[in-house]
């Protein structure tokens, strides 16, 4: 009874070098990972643009995954969406070398109608008058998930609130939460998320894990721990499309079935980190993510104290 | 059947600047911190030194407390350990306007006999060598756990790795793991530093929480979400104090009593920066840490998956 998932992003081809090694033109993408990592868990509507140079073998591969490639689309005679990036030692954080939007710059995403009754979905990081155009097309999703970036929070602030307003969770990292809130104090700035619509923000704090605010109070969870970090790159869209697919799969997105749905995404994310482009997903089979959840599980485990004396 | 902690190290006096105010000459110091958040659970024995303008009042309150302070030595004429530090807007890390180490530059712990016995012993942040010191005058303690910091790493590394062979538990923040290892991914730097010879090492992250890895693997505690951070200071040492606190609390030192204790560290350094000096601590009773501790806990709670299909 796994209902399905619509994903709507990019669709890329990443340049990526980390202490680890280096990739040209690779597959990578937000839409990408995302819809990678949801497959694992529930079939995946994608919607996406792409052009000539976007091998089709990937495409294929997405689709034995379960991922609907009704929505992506060819552009003809263009190039797709094309990033290049460079990770130092500390892997924190990306140096962007490259952004070519290409065929990505005029996406105008339509849903195919087939796709307007999908109950879970999950707005990757693009322009939030994108996103509003999809929020216009969709019936009535039981659970809408967005993320973004630091680029619209300051360039298309309006329309970003717009998108808060009428999403269920909003995804963000915690620089992102500082700045959209004006806050330095976390706790405090997903607060300020909170009253600008979303019932729940995801506050990602890469390595740091993730936290689930909500007016019931926080939740928080820990990275899955691996002694090396190959490529950081698609991790936040991996633990997205981790946390929807869960949803989907669970048909439920109650407060418990989110944190449930936090900790699938932090598996998937590690998955994802662990080798280059799509490989680290591919990798990671039903199995491994009980196991992995599993020990995570296991990893924040404590005992209540014994009672006080007297 | 509480046994007594052993605490070494600084009693000072502090001025510290937060956006929320500023405070000239307050009770202040790794050893003091550490002590009081200690004696909210367990008897604690206290070794440091002190000048003449260190307030008797001060010492008659850590004395009500249950701290004795036959181990700390008043220098006539000399003037206490005084640091001078301003935090800006984001509260994540101080910068040093002044440290006058007055009395503590000569500091040299000299055990009173009736600690030797000390079954818990907490070494805060003094010289590695002073560390050597008083591990040659404890007898057979069931616990040692050290702190360090950044400038013995670079300054005193051979001590500090004499001391790191002695000692059952390190503690660090994540900067001084990767600094000490030269590793900058946090898991496998942990492990670096358990092959030093401690069974155990806790990774302080600052408002990310705290993670204890041992060879049996990783436990992860987020922060105690606080939507305002008064002053920082002493957050760690109060975090520290908690630990041991309810190590000798409750008699046992096994992983899973590290993990309840670094629950109570968790909520001992929440209850430390919510205020200037030790009144945050202070506001915190037996019953405030039950409550916090069991947050803590609802916090970090999430099901196992339900089986997979098929």
């Amino acid at each position: 009874m796994t209902s399905p998932v619509l994903i709507v992003g990019s669709v890329a081809l990443d340049s990526v070098e980390t202490p680890f090694g280096k990739l040209d033109r690779a597959i990578g993408g937000a839409g990408t990972y995302s819809s990678f990592a949801a497959s694992l868990l529930a079939p995946v509507r994608l919607v996406g643009v792409i052009g000539d140079d976007f091998p089709q073998s990937a495409l294929d591969m997405l689709a034995r995954r379960g991922v609907d490639l009704e929505g992506v689309k060819r552009i003809a005679g263009g190039m797709s969406f094309h990033w290049a990036g460079k990770y130092e030692y500390d892997m924190s954080s990306a140096e962007t070398l490259k952004t070519e939007l290409n065929v990505f710059e005029q996406f105008d995403p339509r849903l195919p109608d087939s796709y307007r009754d999908s109950p879970y979905v999950f707005l990757a990081n693009i322009q939030p008058g994108l996103q509003l155009s999809v929020l216009d097309q969709i019936d009535s999703p039981r659970l809408v998930v967005c993320d973004t970036m630091n680029y619209w929070i300051e360039s298309a602030r309006d329309e970003l609130l717009q998108v808060l307003s009428r999403v269920d969770l909003a995804l963000m990292n915690d620089a992102e939460a500082r700045q959209l809130t004006g806050t330095p104090n976390l706790a405090k700035a997903a607060d300020q998320v909170l009253s600008l619509g979303p019932r729940y923000v995801v506050i990602k704090k890469g390595e740091y894990g993730a936290s689930l605010v909500s007016e019931k109070g926080h939740f928080s969870l820990p990275c899955y721990p691996l002694p090396q970090v190959t490529d950081p790159t698609g991790a936040g869209d991996s633990f997205a499309g981790g946390l929807v697919g869960f949803v989907a799969w669970l048909g439920a997105s109650t407060e418990e079935a989110l944190r449930q749905a936090m900790a699938c995404g932090t598996v998937l994310a590690s998955a994802c980190v662990q080798d280059f482009s799509l490989e680290g997903l591919k990798a990671l089979g039903v199995s491994d993510l009980y196991d992995r959840y599993r020990q995570l599980r296991e990893m924040v485990q404590f005992r209540d104290l014994p009672p006080a004396e007297g």
